[in-house]
C-alpha cells in the first residue's frame, strides 16, 4: 500500500480496528511463526526472509499493540524472545480461518502444503463453522450487520 | 508497506499464499462490505473513503483472484454489481474470527461497535472455535505445523 494509511483505531467496525493492529504484511506471519514455536529473531528473519530493520518493526509495532512482548531469552543468553501474549495467542483464531479457507481455495489437489494439527495425535484440525447461539451453521447470506451496539 | 513485496502465491504455508489474495489493507474492508450487502462501486466508495482509483484496483485484483466478480446491475441500468463469488463468501468465516478477536481484544466496555448477528433472529453469534477432529476445543499451545503434507 503506497502513501499514508487511514488509522482505524477508534473505528467501530472490530475489522476495521483490527487492520490497525494486525493489517500489514507481514504481522500476520510473524505470528503465524510464533504459533508454531519461533521465539529467536534469528528464527524470524530466517523463517521470513525479512530485513532486520522491518523485522525489528513489525516486532515493536506488535509489541505496542499488545500482541508480542520481549522476554530474557529461555536459555540464560543476553538475547531475548519474542512471544505472544494471551491476546496474540486467541489469534490462533484468526490464523486456523484463513488457513482453512486457504487451504479449501487456493490450493489444488496434490500441491504440497503445510498442514494445521492436532499436537496430541498429529490428525487435522476439524473444520471451523460459524455458528448462531443455537448450534446453527451460518453461511454469508445468514448474517446481519448492527451498528452502534455498545461493547459489552 | 513500501517496496516490492515478495509474492507469497505458490508458498506452500496456506496463510502467506492467503495474503497474496487478500492480505492488502483495503480487500477485506471491501469483503466486509460485500459481505454486509454492499453492490454498487458507490457504496463501497462512501463506505471505505476510498479514491476510485484504488477503489477500481481493489475490486480487479479481488476479481483476478476470483474473490468477487462483476455483474450487471440489478436494476437493469448500465452499472455493474461487484458481488462475491463461492470462494469470496466463504471467507465470512475469516472476517467473523477477525471480528470476533477484536471484539475481545480491541474494545473498551460500553464502546460502540458494530456486530454481527444471526440475521434469522437477531442474536449475535456464537463463539467461533477451533476444535479438534473429535472435538475438543484446542488453544494455540495445542497446534502443531507439519510440513510438505499433499493437498486432498
Amino acid at each position: 500500500v503506497k502513501g499514508k494509511r487511514k488509522s482505524f483505531e477508534s473505528d467501530p467496525c472490530p475489522v476495521a480496528r483490527a487492520l490497525d493492529a494486525i493489517g500489514d504484511w507481514w504481522s500476520l506471519l510473524i505470528i503465524r511463526d510464533a504459533l508454531a514455536g519461533n521465539r529467536r529473531f534469528g528464527e524470524f528473519q530466517k523463517s521470513l526472509g525479512l530485513a532486520k530493520n522491518i523485522l525489528t518493526a513489525r516486532l515493536r509495532k506488535l509489541a505496542a499493540h499488545g500482541i508480542m512482548k520481549a522476554v530474557p531469552a529461555s536459555d540464560g543468553s543476553a538475547y531475548h524472545d519474542y512471544i505472544l501474549t494471551d491476546k496474540g495467542k486467541r489469534l490462533h483464531l484468526v490464523i486456523t480461518a484463513i488457513w482453512q479457507w486457504s487451504e479449501t481455495s487456493l490450493f489444488a489437489p496434490g500441491e504440497m502444503q503445510r498442514v494445521l494439527c492436532d499436537r496430541l495425535n498429529g490428525e487435522p484440525l476439524a473444520r471451523i463453522e460459524v455458528r448462531a447461539s443455537d448450534g446453527r451453521v451460518l453461511q454469508a447470506r445468514d448474517m446481519l450487520l448492527k451498528r452502534d451496539v455498545p461493547s459489552p
